[in-house]
This record gives C-alpha cells, sequence and structure tokens, in this order.
C-alpha cells in the first residue's frame, strides 16, 4: 500500500522507544536532533509530545467526568469501502493498520459503539492534536463574533495593532478566520525553506540550529510575514491565520489560550482529562496545532457539536454557530485541485465542511487525527493518527470513504 | 521578619507575571536566564513548572476521584504559638503569610478542616514539590524492600553495575535510602560550584551556558559523583542519593518513575489530577525533586501513611513500610548542628522523623512545600510554598511550632 514499514513492524511499544534505565542510544527520542518528528518514532512522540518541551495544561476542572455509555458494535470492523482510486473493497478493520490509527473512538447518538487503542496510545494520556487545534479556535473566534466581541469586517490590526507592518494589516478576521489571505507563506513540508519551519523554530516546537537568530516567539515571527497576492480570494490553508487569530482571541479575551479553551470548552463537558498545549519561550500556546488530548474527550467536544452545541442539557456553543460553520463555506473559492481528495469541501472558521449528504464536516491533522462528524448518521469519529506522510492525500483515501460507510452502516442499524 | 517583600507585596496575580499577548517584557519569566528560580518570580513559577520545559505525566487513572469530606474549622486562624526563637506569640493564620504559603490543607481524621490558596495557586493546577519528592522514592525503595525485590544490604551496584566507578561503587541500598553516603556533592545553594547546581543543569532542569560540555542527563551525572569520608557514617542530605535510588527502582521494576508512582500510589488513591515530573533530554524523571502535583493530592497520599497505609478498605502500601520510616530512623546519627531546626529528629528513608510526642514524620521542600503526618492528632498537613530563601531554617520556626500548635488544638477538639 505504500513504501513505508507496516502499522505492526512501527509499532512504538514492540519497538520499545525510550524503554530502559537509560534508554539504549538507538531507542532515544529526541527533540533537539528532530527524531520527534521522524518516522516511525513518531508513533511514540505523538503520545508524549510533554516530553519534548514546555507546555501550559488546559484544565477540566475537578468535577467528576461525564460517562460515556457503551454499545459496542464488533461488525463495524467488517464494514467495506472502496477507497479512492482503488477498485477493491477493504474493511473498516483493515483500514485502521492501512492508516496507521493510534486509536479511533466512534460515537454513535452519544454511545461508544467503537473504541481501539495501538502501541502507547491508552484512554488515558494524550496525543498531539496538531491541526485538528486550529477548528478550536475557528470555532473560538465565531463564538466572539456571535458575542459582538469581535467584528468579522473588522481589520486584525483593529485588534493586534503590533501586525501593522505584516501581511495582516489589510486583512479581515473573516478573511483570517477562513484563511482567505494572501500571504507569502509556504506549508510545502518537503521544502526546507518554507516558512512553516521559521513558524515553527520561532514557537520552539521545532529545535533551532546553534546560530539561531530568527524570531524568538510566535509573536515575533507573525510580524514578519508578508503578503503574496491579495486577501479575500480563494482558501489557502496557512497554519499561520490560525496564529494570528490565536493572537486576536488572547486581546478580546483577556485571557490565555489555556484558559480560554479551559473555560469554554474543557471545564464544561465534564471531560476525563485535561489536555495541554506546547508552549513557546515567551508562555504562548501554539494556536496553529499544539493541543494534545485524550482520544474520548475529543470525542465529547465533537458530540457537543453533533448536538447544536448543548451537553448535559447545557448551551456550550450557540446553534448559530455552529450553522456558520456547517452552511457558510463558500465551496466555489475551495481550490480543489491543491486537495484532489476533498472534491466539493469548502474551508469555514477553520473547519472542513464536506458538503456531502449527510451534511458532515470534520477537524483534521496532518498525520490522520480527525474530528469528524456526521449529523445525518449522528455519529462522530474522534481519530488519532502517525502516518508516516505529513500529507492527507496519502490517507484520505482510505479514511473518508471508511467514515462514510460507518456512517452508513449506522444509519441502517437504526 | 525578614529582608524581603511581604507575601501581600509579592502576589504573583497582582504582579502580572506571564499575563498580556505577549506578556510584557518586565513581566515575563524565562527558564533560559534563570528567572524561574527567582523570587519573586518563583511564587508564579513554582505553580507553572511544565512551562519551563519537558516534563511526563503521572496518571491518576480515569476513575472518579475520591471525595475528601469537609468540617471548615475557621477557629484555626486563631490558634497561636511561639515561633522558635521569639518571644512573642503569632497565628496559624499569621504564619500563612510570613512563611509565603501558596496553599495548606489540613485534614483531620481524613477530612479537610482547613483549606487556604493564594496568588496563581488554586485547588486545580500543580506546584512544584521539590524535595517532598525524594519521601515518595524512599517510601517506594522500602515497599521494594520489602517485597524481596530489592536487598538492603546489597551494593547500588549489585542493580546499577554503571555506577561501578562513582563514590556509590560500594554503598548499599541502606546507606542510600537513608543518605548516609560519603560524597563530594555540595548541597550549599549560596556556592556556585556546588555539585548541585552540575546535577541540576545535566538533567535540565537548570540552563545551561552556551558551550555547557558536562553531563547530558542525570544518569551521566551520578556516574561521576566522587567519594568524601566514609559510607555509613551521619546522615548527609545530598539529593543525588535520591536520583540514585531512582535508577536501582527503574532496573528492579523495568518501569519508568512516572509509572512506578502512578501504578503503586497515584491510581490508587481516587487522586483528583494527574502529577507530573521534569524529565531530562533521555525522557528520565528527576526523582530529587521533579514532583508537581495538586495540594489535595498530596493530602490524600499523606492521609493513606496516616492510616497505616490503607485507601478506602485497600492497603495499599504495607504497615512496615510504615512502620519502618517512623521508627527505625537513627536520631544519633542526625548532625543537629547542621539542621538547628530539627533538634531530636532523624532521616529515614527519605523522611524526616521528628521523634516527638506525637510521633509525626514529614516530607519536606526546600521552599516550604511539606507532608506533615501527626499519627497521634490523627492530622495530616500538606503545604505548598514559595519561601524567598531555599533554606529550611528560615521557615521551619513559623511552620514546626504552627503545625504542632495545630495538632494540639485538633486533640483537644475531639
Amino acid at each position: 500500500m505504500n513504501q513505508f514499514p507496516s502499522a505492526a513492524e512501527t509499532d512504538p511499544v514492540k519497538m520499545g522507544w525510550m524503554v530502559g534505565s537509560p534508554p539504549p542510544p538507538d531507542k532515544l527520542i529526541s527533540f533537539q536532533d528532530g527524531g520527534v518528528y521522524q518516522f516511525p518514532k513518531t508513533r511514540w512522540s505523538f503520545c508524549n509530545f510533554r516530553r519534548m518541551g514546555p507546555t501550559t495544561a488546559v484544565s477540566r476542572g475537578l468535577g467528576q467526568a461525564s460517562p460515556l455509555l457503551r454499545t459496542e458494535l464488533a461488525e463495524l470492523d467488517n464494514v467495506e469501502f472502496t477507497p479512492m482510486g482503488a477498485t477493491q473493497t477493504i474493511t473498516w478493520g483493515q483500514a485502521y493498520d492501512a492508516n496507521y490509527t493510534d486509536g479511533v473512538v466512534v460515537l454513535h447518538r452519544g454511545k461508544i459503539v467503537y473504541e481501539r487503542y495501538s502501541g502507547v496510545m491508552k484512554p488515558e494520556g494524550q496525543h498531539i492534536a496538531m491541526s485538528v487545534t486550529k477548528s478550536f479556535f475557528g470555532l473560538i473566534g465565531q463564538m466572539l463574533v456571535a458575542e459582538g466581541a469581535l467584528d468579522e469586517s473588522a481589520l486584525v490590526t483593529h485588534y493586534v495593532p503590533e501586525l501593522q507592518n505584516s501581511a495582516f494589516a489589510d486583512a479581515t478576521i473573516r478573511q483570517v478566520l477562513d484563511m482567505r489571505t494572501g500571504l507569502k507563506y509556504s506549508e510545502n513540508y518537503a521544502d526546507p525553506q518554507a516558512e512553516i519551519w521559521m513558524h515553527a523554530r520561532a514557537g520552539g516546537v521545532l529545535p533551532r540550529p546553534p546560530q539561531y537568530a530568527g524570531p524568538q516567539t510566535f509573536y515575533e515571527f507573525l510580524q514578519t510575514v508578508q503578503k503574496e497576492g491579495q486577501h479575500g480570494g480563494n482558501f489557502a490553508y496557512k497554519t499561520v491565520n490560525t496564529d494570528v487569530i490565536g493572537w486576536v482571541i488572547r486581546r478580546v479575551t483577556g485571557l490565555s489560550i489555556g484558559e480560554v479553551v479551559s473555560q469554554r470548552i474543557w471545564s464544561k463537558l465534564g471531560m476525563e482529562q485535561d489536555a495541554y498545549f506546547t508552549v513557546d519561550s515567551a508562555g504562548n500556546e501554539f494556536a496553529g496545532g499544539g493541543l494534545s488530548a485524550g482520544l474520548r474527550d475529543m470525542a465529547r467536544f465533537g458530540e457537543m457539536l453533533r448536538n447544536d452545541g448543548t451537553w448535559s442539557g447545557q448551551q456550550i456553543i450557540p446553534p448559530a454557530v455552529i450553522n456558520d460553520i456547517r452552511f457558510n463555506g463558500d465551496a466555489s473559492a475551495f481550490p480543489v485541485q491543491n486537495f484532489p481528495t476533498l472534491g466539493g469541501w469548502a474551508y469555514r472558521n477553520m473547519w472542513w465542511v464536506s458538503n456531502n449528504a449527510h451534511g458532515a464536516y470534520s477537524a483534521r491533522g496532518i498525520h490522520g487525527q480527525a474530528i469528524y462528524i456526521d449529523p445525518k448518521a449522528e455519529m462522530v469519529i474522534a481519530r488519532f493518527g502517525s502516518h508516516p506522510v505529513a500529507a492527507n492525500t496519502h490517507f484520505d483515501p482510505t479514511s473518508l470513504p471508511a467514515y462514510h460507510a460507518v456512517a452508513q452502516f449506522l444509519l441502517k442499524h437504526r
């Protein structure tokens, strides 16, 4: 299926990463030498990101966890689907390893119908969500718009004047929330000169060379981003937009990102575990990709959204905010040539909206992390993965049709 | 009372540490410039150690927390005592600020009778316990002795041959557990050449100078420690002993320190929160001082010990292990000239044993962190502090008599 060793061959428990006192040199995973991002070490490090550098907690509070009821449907493993571009079907059970899944939870009408973990991942503990993080900030940004605390037509610099000499000087909040900005910022992971690496080094989430003299924090980096093209055009996926929204949210709320997520979401849903963010040297969280969380807690979050923002009878997110995500994306501004697996999709408030017959929408991370919400099937899938290739085109063919096939199965299972 | 600004003047909330987007330069607390250890920044950083570098979780598991019942006794604030060396009494309430307390919980017969927090400390969140950490490893070491997994008369090198060229080559497990070793290792915080700083730099818990070429991990450092004097003499407080015991525990159990503490303690007591350890570049936890935990969870731990190792009807620690701590310390080997506030005390399995009429014993940290167990008064005090001076002689005079006065009050309160 690909040129990499299989999920079984790269099981991080069998590989013995970081086991021993001390671990032998060939079993060490180091932040400083970049190993933390190298497959198959990633199959361990993505579950242990706090060991790589500074983090801050997203507190669940001290209340009891909300129970997730369970009616397991083992027959999900046999659900068949045809991967994109393939001629033969495979099953949900087979797709699990084909996608280098570290863990997956499927909720149907709020009950766990499927739950599976691999390698070092367990129900307790956190896995890095990477770009799934973005969807939390698009959501919170839209909440602030709905509350009137944030004017979506205002310029970013209305809130963050520090960005006046950057590309964001003439961008509106709405353009940034939907990533319809013209930025000289490459997210091509194959290009060592891509700005995403400068961004990551500034924030301390990539090691810095010995004589590093670049920006010291996320904020310093954001002020250096230059314009390329115009704002308001097509959707262009650039992580830096989320960190700008993070800055705006901090400025508008007066809180840190960890506090905002705790107050608005994490402390409201009976989460089982605290989550955490990687932070830069100024203690500021990486809004573009720094969240690590437990898998069931990600599922709780998705389930709250599926229920129009309610949880245990309490309105956590206004329905209008969720509807804005679901229905106000512009598929005509979605450059499908750049996203060949996402024909017909739109991007709104940092959520990926399928526009399929089920109205599915998703938060997506670059190694297969996902929250996938299928309103029609009353289904939520939370998934963590450590696919060897940082490119959705490598796992979408076996994950998106799999999610839809499970949704169709559950629809029939009523 | 001392030459430092008061607790009120150094309240970290009022000082605004790390608030702002980004925090202004004079409100930043940085690991790299050493600010994390500088009073009054410590009043913030001791509650936020995970923001300073890599950490690993001590999982509480996913069960419900065990409730701590509550019968608050506000009159404790008026309990009077005479500080050591003083002529006038002060009250428990006054001692709270005099000691730069960040939070304190008093349990009487397992119920919370007093609970108070200051500054950035809250019931949720963790405070660094520093040398209170050591008592966890002395306890676990003694558990392994009781289980027969560890021979207290064996040489350390029987378990860790890597220490054969160090001072520990001819030290027994018992000598290390009781810190009766002869080591060239100064813990004089006022001396920049003291080995404690080399130890801390090796483990990455102190910043390293740019051209640092010393040991890269705790393990590398431990192998460099040289002998001075003989083993088996008087108690000599040296943090390095605990990291050696940590290494032995890892070797004997095959687990990481975080896993050992989680499996044997943290997952067994209905803890409210995960705890965490600082880790070195090889991912190994700082046994000598790296634990951060919630205050109530520290109180739960103390209460389990007070109940002869039982919790909710389950035997967590054998009573013989606790009795070994309480009754097998050798007060004649305790050099009271080095501990003028601790006349009559002993040190056993990395616990401080008062030998007072109440049989009190304690885990103690260098800025006033403590778990203080008074069996006769059926009392446990858990306390976190950030006293400006890293020396127990500066706060013992207002803390030890205060603990005893509260114990006497509670005895009368039956």
